[in-house]
């Protein structure tokens, strides 16, 4: 499962609004045969990839997936009867798919007698590579992570208003690892008026380019970077968190990274679409300029925003907080 | 030494302007026959109580003490002497004493046959119990441990100016230890006027109370909670840290604890005089409200206050940050 979830990891940021699953296919000796990852909308998924590298030798083997298998025709039939096809024994899948369309496919399996584990590492795949993909499933709106880079005093910016660079070179080049991963880059009108940035995702591993959404009701400067031809970009005049992000599904991105500055980041927390918050916090003191967050419809303790850390790491000299909503 | 520096640990707060110091004996076989740590000022010192409760069988033992025995007359005679009378054939230290008046202790335990190994341990104990005293003895001053509770957005106090509680109880309950084992706890007039702290250490364990100290020029109200009898309470009409810090040094404190808010910890952060940082973050949005830090004299990124990050932890929700200036 682990190499499946490796293979998955790979096409992430390439399938919405397809999920990025990966598959691994085991002979019945326990031989490692075929491996894959969903490949492009309209194209294969990851399991016929998978048994296609597998050939005969799938029969009588196990189909490891951190999926359930799909059950529907989509664009391409169901991974039920591939699986089925292939003479595949056993399948083993992480997450259930909570889409009523495509789920039924572990009941289906069983049904025509192939032995069926679900669960194995789900947390790991929930979390990690299909976590966007498992929320757009269950709620129809595209996953939104907050990215932030502050001080340890929650500054965006100096009293200067700059801001370059507030974290290490080890957060930022984890920040671009991320973009390249995610559909779409999220900033305000007013952070590409004042701070001109590219949002495109930059590295030696980068292949793809994130489609670039600039929200807000103001007219963009005709010579902003994001006008560039380095990625597509999207105005959208709107600061509403509910139609950006419906225009945004109507689009196909699953997976948005919100990089704007305190006032948009403050209107997604007032409408709780911030599903993770990703703070890169910088041993570092300004004691004066821009706060992270703005404007996010609290005013007093009891009405904080509660959330729930989930990880706690180090990048570089900076401390790497991962939190989510609750409790 | 893991015995020695526990033992340390307990008497911390207790043992200023000495330092909080651990020993253990062990005899010629190696069996552990005395264990001691330093007494209030003008009592015994860590190795005079664990040589007593040794007594004959020290003879030919080794002394194992978190700092290089003391070599001087101060209001007890040198721990050289009493390591000499009892006879031990080694003895086995932390930290180097870096008061060049009672320094040269490992060096004349050479000059008299003892075996004498220097540095075991010594970042731990350096870094741990004797970290505000070795700074004291380097530079003169207090040692200033600056700690605040703090949201995930660096607010202290949400729009209202609400604060109860921004971090859980745990983080609380670890504020209250770290109270009990500092001389004195230093706040600013502004802070008793609105919050009107007890600034007490409680908890099962407490059974001693640091000064407090309150800074700046305006009146204290005379029904503050810390003018009750409590704990002993200094004000001090100054907002200079270097004037606090003085007359903190005259009273025998070596380590502080400022518990301030933004404005007067923006004074200590300017003035470069907070030695280590404390933070409590907890997992939460205000959006609005007090920030953590005002008016560190910082107006440009370049300015920013560089630290290191030394330990980052959770404390029950809450993720605890201890940073150092540097790099």
């Amino acid at each position: 499962m682990a190499r499946a979830i490796a293979a998955s990891e790979r096409v992430r940021g390439t399938t919405s609004p397809n999920p990025p699953v990966g598959c691994v296919v085991l002979d019945a000796s326990g031989e490692l045969v075929g491996e894959g990852a969903t490949r492009p909308p309209g194209q294969a998924h990851a399991e016929v990839v998978a048994l296609a590298q597998a050939g005969e030798r799938a029969r009588g083997g196990t189909a490891v997936v951190t999926l359930e298998p799909c059950h529907h025709h989509g664009r391409t039939p169901p991974c039920v009867d591939a699986l089925l096809a292939a003479g595949v024994a056993r399948v083993v899948h992480a997450a259930a798919d909570p889409n009523p369309e495509a789920a039924g496919g572990a009941g289906a399996l069983r049904a025509a007698g192939v032995a069926v584990e679900s669960g194995l590492l789900a947390g790991e795949v929930e979390r990690g590579p299909l976590r966007a993909w498992l929320h757009f499933a269950r709620t129809g709106r595209p996953h939104v992570t907050w990215k932030y880079a502050a001080t340890l005093d929650g500054r965006v910016a100096a009293a200067d208003g700059t801001s370059r660079w507030i974290s290490s070179e080890a957060s930022r080049a984890e920040v671009h690892d991320l973009r390249a991963k995610v559909d779409a880059i999220v900033v305000g009108a007013g952070t590409v008026r004042v701070d001109d940035p590219g949002l495109t995702a930059r590295g030696p591993a980068v292949t793809r380019q994130p489609l670039r959404v600039v929200v807000g009701a103001g007219d963009l400067p005709p010579r902003a970077r994001v006008l560039d031809d380095a990625a597509e970009t999207v105005h959208l005049r709107t600061h509403d968190p509910d139609a950006v992000l419906a225009e945004l599904a109507r689009r196909g991105v699953v997976d948005v990274l919100l990089e704007g500055g305190p006032t948009l980041a403050g209107a997604f927390t007032a409408a709780r679409r911030v599903d993770r918050v990703l703070a890169y916090l910088a041993p570092k003191f300004l004691g004066d300029g821009a706060p992270a967050l703005r404007d996010a419809g609290v005013s007093t303790i009891t009405g904080a925003v509660g959330l729930v850390v989930e990880q706690v790491s180090m990048s570089g000299p900076d401390v790497r907080i991962s939190a989510v909503p609750g409790p």
